[in-house]
């Protein structure tokens, strides 16, 4: 007998998967490579042109005296929220509960650096001001992910991330921005990335969300501070010989994609509204407030797949590789967006919706 | 006035640089992506075709059940040495004093794991079974660096090393090996990486010593230490989305270095008689016993630095591009060698060595 189809092939055989940019494979280091002299030194444990060159840049990007390039965000947050503590002589630290600290990174930041959250907000709203001032102990640092990637990138309004910054700077609370998806944001808050990285005492970015580079980070903030994070860095073992491979692909890719933020924040509104024009579905947030949000349905991961899979087969368009459980209360997916959706044309992905809709409807 | 030329300045200009394979570039990466299709996919996350053959091929070769692909040697020691001491139950582990994990990381085994080093042996020779039979301390795990790099790279005998692991199995010790140049040391012991890690109970080895890949290290071992050991990477932040381009490297040039070993080892001993023909230098060990020996001289490092650029501008011979200071006792440097000595033309280098006992007499 034949083994049935599932999502994730059938999204992997369709004519136009609508995630992201494309598929992470070698071609994606190759083409970034091929922009440099087969010369060019590599950077030699955090030294060397090509690393401080691009850490300099990314300083001024984000308007921070000095940053630091990182193999991972994982790392860069855990000594971020320790130096911070370490600094303050306090080892609590505030974030939301669904912030990729506490379910992404087995705890780490608990087994190796001993710090306690305090989790703030709930699972179906942003960390806002009201949260801080319910706080009853003392914490040395508060983290916002900004877009909150687990409820769908939601955002504060940017009146209240003012205000909370207010509060923190009052209260001698370090404030750091988890701003893995930084840059998709900034169409939304129609702000510079040195603009709302002014509110913050540290910043971490990603360059393989949005920008789709393939693997890095970077911390940025006052030189004492990054100076700091070098140790921990080594410490780590995130020091490496060399970077660049990493390195590299960040920066090709940071030109590439950083003009089109705007475009895919435009496309992501365009999309939810398709889904949101679906039986028993919505999406969160309802009006996207930066490239990504994610698809509520009321229908269960068994039988959204068969219809996701028949719509990839029938009319080319994938519109997801893989759908979350939710028990009696249905399912959902991730949606986030990139170069992808333009390359899929306009006619196939309104036949998909059409398919989707009378799907769900039976 | 002109700047003085410095020794870096003038090893890097010299035809022939005798240290290592060749310079860290760009090309180095692009040479090993080559041979990889376009279309080859990403791991992702620990998982995926490109790791997981690798690994199984790398626990194959040493002879472990498993093996986990790490980005640095720094982080998969570290966590090899907390999974023993959780298992014990002891927060202590012996090494030797000029261990990687004593003098190169920032005391990260301490900071983030809170392990306490027992030091064994001394500064002059690599830790034997008697320092074993001192030991007044429980420890869970007895660290090995063979060969021991910051004393030259030097070996115990194969015999003490069976006696050694021999000790520890029956004293429930688990033994390490930090097998940073593991390739490097077979054809002295004239043992497989399989025979000398059936000694051990995990195994570190890198890939950008010897072999000269671009970074990364693999951990390998039985099942429940390498699944355990990919919890703490995770913990560590070393568990990124993509590790390719290491694995990529790693792969293509172990494949053309490891049958070069012998070679290496030869000539290194042939290179450290020429050292140790000359006026007022010795080598450590006398006769190497891997591709690595260090050289001392009671020469000072401000006489010896304008002698060595000398050299390397009449003869074209690079023989080192830094000297570290012993103060009154005069200076060293460190020797490994690669592809690169054999592209040197003999009489070069006979003519070096010739003007560098000349000047060393003055």
């Amino acid at each position: 007998m034949e083994q049935a189809m599932t999502l994730m092939e059938a999204y992997k055989k369709a004519s136009y998967p609508l995630i992201g940019h494309g598929r992470r494979n070698v071609q994606v280091l190759k083409e970034a490579l091929a922009q440099w002299d087969d010369e060019q030194d590599s950077d030699m444990y955090g030294k060397g042109e090509l690393i401080e060159n691009f850490e300099v840049r990314m300083a001024r990007l984000l308007g921070k005296e000095t940053a630091v390039f990182f193999p991972s965000g994982t790392m860069a947050q855990q000594i971020a929220l320790r130096i911070w503590c370490d600094e303050k002589g306090i080892k609590k630290v505030g974030y939301h509960p669904l912030s990729h600290l506490e379910i992404h990174e087995k705890d780490g930041m608990k087994e190796l650096h001993h710090l306690e959250p305090i989790l703030l907000a709930d699972e179906e709203r942003p960390v806002l001001l009201k949260d801080l001032l319910g706080l009853k102990e003392d914490i040395a640092c508060l983290l916002l992910e900004l877009p909150q990637r687990e409820i769908g990138g939601q955002l504060p309004e940017y009146a209240e991330l003012e205000a909370m910054s207010a509060f923190c700077r009052e209260r001698g609370i370090k404030l750091h921005l988890d701003g893995a998806r930084l840059f998709e944001i900034l169409p939304y808050y129609r702000k510079s990335a040195k603009e709302v990285c002014s509110l913050f005492d540290s910043v971490y970015i990603s360059f393989y969300k949005g920008i789709g580079g393939i693997a890095g980070a970077v911390l940025a903030g006052e030189r004492h501070f990054t100076e700091e994070s070098k140790i921990w860095k080594r410490r780590h073992g995130g020091d490496l010989i060399s970077l660049y491979p990493y390195i590299i692909a960040a920066d090709y890719y940071m030109e590439r994609r950083l003009p089109h933020m705007e475009k895919y924040y435009r496309e992501a509104k365009e999309l939810a509204e398709l889904y949101n024009g679906c039986h028993a579905m919505k999406t969160i947030p309802e009006v996207p407030v930066s490239n990504m949000f994610h698809v509520h349905t009321t229908v269960k991961k068994e039988q959204l797949e068969p219809i996701l899979i028949a719509i990839a087969n029938e009319t080319g368009i994938g519109l997801t590789q893989s759908v979350r459980d939710k028990g009696d209360e249905g399912s959902y997916f991730e949606v986030n967006h990139g170069d992808r959706y333009g390359l899929a044309p306009k006619e196939s992905v309104i036949e998909a919706f059409r398919l989707l809709d009378r799907k769900l409807q039976r």
